[in-house]
């Protein structure tokens, strides 16, 4: 019969690397079944109960305790297994264990005064604390910990915007500065690819496919899973851009993260084509519905957003090329009257992350419905095609008087400032829809400040003449595209960028011009990493504050801030 | 004070186009302000009565009578109106109502019995019976008419089906046949590109886009928009796509459709690959994560579907790619066992139109969900750094035990084929990964009937030495990929082709290689654009059976059918 044996040490902490690492030496002793050392907190005593670690002892642990938990065939062989527990400790071989260490940050800093980077892996509930005073004392945070608040979040990158500083994270995995790697992080040449990604492996599968390619990073800034999120708003994110778009190193910036809430995908697009260089967009499992949009590029893959970018910067000074476009979109807004319901949700397909908040009768998500067809707000694509237009009179393809009713409706809206139509020409579509629609297309651009962009579908053979249709068009004023993806370029071209950055102090470029030096609060393998990779570090020998007593930490953190 | 008068026709039946022609005519005339001249349904009384249109004489026609109502400046100028009726009428340019027409869709045929085709434009609830008869008669059926319930859809198209013939419908705006234009089609030169789309529209844009680069269409074929849905199952795509697949003019094909149900995409891409030539697939809005697998290549916009073809065609005979792939995943499982999130996002997003159903703990979408992440089900990529798995122990980049004990797990599965791993090398990762997942990998694959296949994440600088671990895991029988694209790819191109039209007739070729004849039952103005395209056709005088008596005509079809 076998029987678990386990020894508590109050107030003692390492790091879960560190544990795991001790964990399985004890489960290699001979006659250990089972081994759990863990700090004692209630998660991980569930745990140890699951594989049946818990002793009566155990139960009485608290959060900042160190707790090991050894199952053997009988006493004699789990007490000796807990006995190995001080040689096993003193033989793990992290530098950290060897150097000096100070005992919290600010002491740190006095001994490493040159470092600019605070690194962060300790457990979430303590991580924003150490972030905040990482981020008071001016450093850049690499915050690795996960589980930290979102309220936490927002106010510590609120913080770092405040004093120009890089918050990466919380959660973020990797980051390659000034060619360190921070986290987990491939070695790769430095070169003029600037990476902005949200996650770790992600970003190690980028970078790892430029470096494969011949290519080299700039920097790699991470900046956690939920940065562009609606309630974060993508702070980090366009803090990097600016960034990358300023340091004279980066030719090329891929942007790389999951699809984020329209409004926010909106902001980091036009801060996109605000940036005087390429960038290359991924938004996983979003749909590209374009190549190009001026200065950005839209990759399918992570492997497609690599070569991307590496053709772009190995072509040297890539050219940004200039497109059609219209009046001032930032303030006013865009309306479609479409006769072709697909046509239509392509065109919506093309504006979704460019135009916000943009409306439909027919709308590709739920939130996006028109409350009522017969009138237009914000950006708005109709097909007046749809059932509730063509109830008791002929499809638009062949009876233009809707449209031309609702044209005049729209132009007269003064919030309107492009009005976007299709022309579908062929068998059984309208014999001359130019000779109804130029008139009034010249008039509503005569009496009001509007734009008329059409799309015009035919070909030469079509029986309404293709040349003189569009001849018609466009002296009565109409801008004419022919494909939907010119269309949205164009558009996409005329809504203005909008930095983002507002008027907070811009990190300021001497970050990437120092040689890394950095101070680790946490995982000892991240120090054993800085060093391994000849970075001037130090390693705090940090402990739970208030040895783990959250109500002790809250009335500190109260006395602090008072 | 102005004046409504109106005039009820008793049984008398117009398409809606002449009665919109009409309408427009008495508009026109001296002193009327308004007209409406529609069949009186209850939806359409509602709309003259919006428009100040209905007269008590007019509430008590029915829905097979013509209600003429004309609102003027007097009575006088209203009758004269009224009195104009007949010989604006007689007026219309329809050669239909200049020809001989047969009563009935029998008596056509007997006057055309060359026609293949019949063209079906009758109101949406007349609509079902007609194609019915049509099919029955052995005729292929454009079925143009809107409002057909689903329920009836399925059953035209399994009779369709059954009988070796096309039901292109309902509410199939456009096609082109033998270079003949049904319905709103452009006028484009014939060539060797078959398209297959649901939607109007759509197809004319990417028909039009196809001329205009100077090639051609073979056969253009509409779907209507509920044939991918997860009812129809995509009954009339697979036709089409097995009959152009067989067509020796079609050299290439592109398929448009809105996002199919991912079971549906699953079928359709199946029977893609099952062709013998390049299939463009473009579903709409649907993210693209790689441009091209096999034969199946992936287009993002309407234009670019055009344009990847006309490349394919023009290119002469396309060579298909040859690729790596693994034993039959028709009948067996993959299992992803990951460790980055990004990684298992990514393929997940790449696999989720080839292989279904499919789960994961961190599913796209949530009917994915595995219902217990510790036990796979079907097609199923875990990712094993995610909170559920990392409470209290290592991320796997860091420490393997978790992996190797699933990956024991999931090759101990019978239903599993394939089990994939991601290997992330770099700083901060484990020093030596291939090291511990060798001797598993050699034991799983010695001991069980599965392929494992591991995308490995790392650069030729990294501490672990890249080309000793694809050197130590490529022994141990571990398939390499070097990026998820490719390991996608051989998925994909492992779930066996399932050709989907069963042991039913297939659409003999036939339908392709006489000169286009047609009955044409609704629309006149379909009729003359036949007439104009030189078709040979005949057009049905048609009226709505039992004079529009809904009760009259369940009872007749009962009759029929008994």
């Amino acid at each position: 019969m076998s029987l678990t044996c386990s020894e508590v040490r109050r107030g003692a902490y390492f790091d879960s690397v560190v544990l795991m690492q001790l964990q399985r030496a004890l489960a290699e002793l001979p006659g250990v079944e089972d081994a759990g050392v863990v700090m004692a907190t209630a998660a991980n005593l569930d745990l140890l109960a699951a594989s049946d670690l818990l002793t009566d002892e155990a139960r009485g642990a608290g959060a900042d305790d160190l707790l090991i938990a050894v199952r053997a065939e009988d006493e004699l062989q789990a007490t000796a297994a807990l006995e190995q527990v001080d040689a096993l400790l003193k033989q793990r071989r992290s530098r950290a264990s060897r150097s000096f260490q100070p005992r919290s940050l600010p002491s740190a800093i006095k001994t490493l005064p040159q470092a600019d980077w605070v690194l962060i892996s300790v457990p979430g509930r303590y991580a924003a604390g150490v972030a905040r005073e990482a981020l008071e004392h001016g450093k850049h945070t690499f915050l690795y910990s996960d589980n930290v608040d979102m309220k936490d979040e927002i106010e510590l990158k609120d913080l770092a915007h405040e004093k120009g500083l890089l918050l990466m994270g919380p959660d973020c995995g990797t980051a390659i500065i000034n060619g360190v790697g921070l986290g987990f992080a491939n070695r790769t040449r430095r070169g003029s690819i600037g990476l902005v990604a949200a996650s770790g492996t992600g970003l190690q599968a980028i970078s790892s496919y430029i470096h494969n390619q011949g290519a080299g990073i700039s920097q790699a800034i991470g900046t956690g899973g939920r940065d562009l999120s609606p309630e974060v708003g993508g702070m980090t994110s366009m803090q990097a851009m600016d960034l990358l778009g300023r340091d004279p190193q980066t030719k090329a910036i891929v942007l790389v993260s999951k699809p984020p809430a329209a409004k926010v995908a909106t902001r980091v697009l036009a801060a996109a084509r605000a940036v005087d260089k390429p960038v290359v967009v991924y938004f996983m499992g979003q749909p590209v519905t374009a190549r190009r949009i001026g200065n950005v590029l839209f990759a399918i893959n992570l492997l497609d957003a690599a070569e991307l970018a590496v053709g772009v910067v190995g072509n040297g000074e890539p050219e940004v090329e200039q497109g059609s476009s219209f009046a001032d979109l930032a303030s006013k807004c865009v309306r479609g009257l479409f006769s072709g319901g697909t046509l239509a949700y392509e065109v919506m397909l093309g504006l979704q992350n460019q135009i916000s908040p943009m409306f439909s009768n027919v709308p590709l998500r739920e939130e996006q419905r028109l409350a009522n067809p017969l009138r237009s707000q914000g950006h708005a694509i109709l097909d007046l095609g749809a059932d509730e237009f063509t109830q008791g009179r002929l499809h638009p393809m062949m009876d233009n008087t809707l449209r031309l009713r609702r044209l005049r409706q729209e132009a007269a809206d003064p919030d309107v400032g492009l009005i976007v139509l299709d022309v579908v020409l062929g068998e059984g579509a309208h014999a001359d829809p130019a000779s109804e629609l130029a008139p009034v297309v010249t008039e509503v651009i005569g009496d009001h400040d509007v734009d008329v962009a059409i799309f015009l579908v035919g070909t030469e053979d079509d029986p309404q003449d293709l040349a003189r249709q569009k001849k018609q068009l466009e002296k009565a004023g109409a801008r004419l595209f022919d494909s939907t993806v010119d269309l949205v370029a164009a558009i996409a071209k005329s809504a203005a960028p909008n930095s983002g950055t507002g008027k907070m102090p811009a990190v300021s470029l001497e970050t990437f011009r120092q040689p890394l030096a950095a101070i680790n609060v946490g995982l000892e393998s991240f120090y054993d990493s800085l060093t391994s990779q000849e970075v001037e570090a130090v390693h705090v020998s940090w402990r739970p504050p208030a040895g783990g007593n959250e109500k002790m930490m809250a009335l500190l953190a109260k006395l602090k801030s008072s």
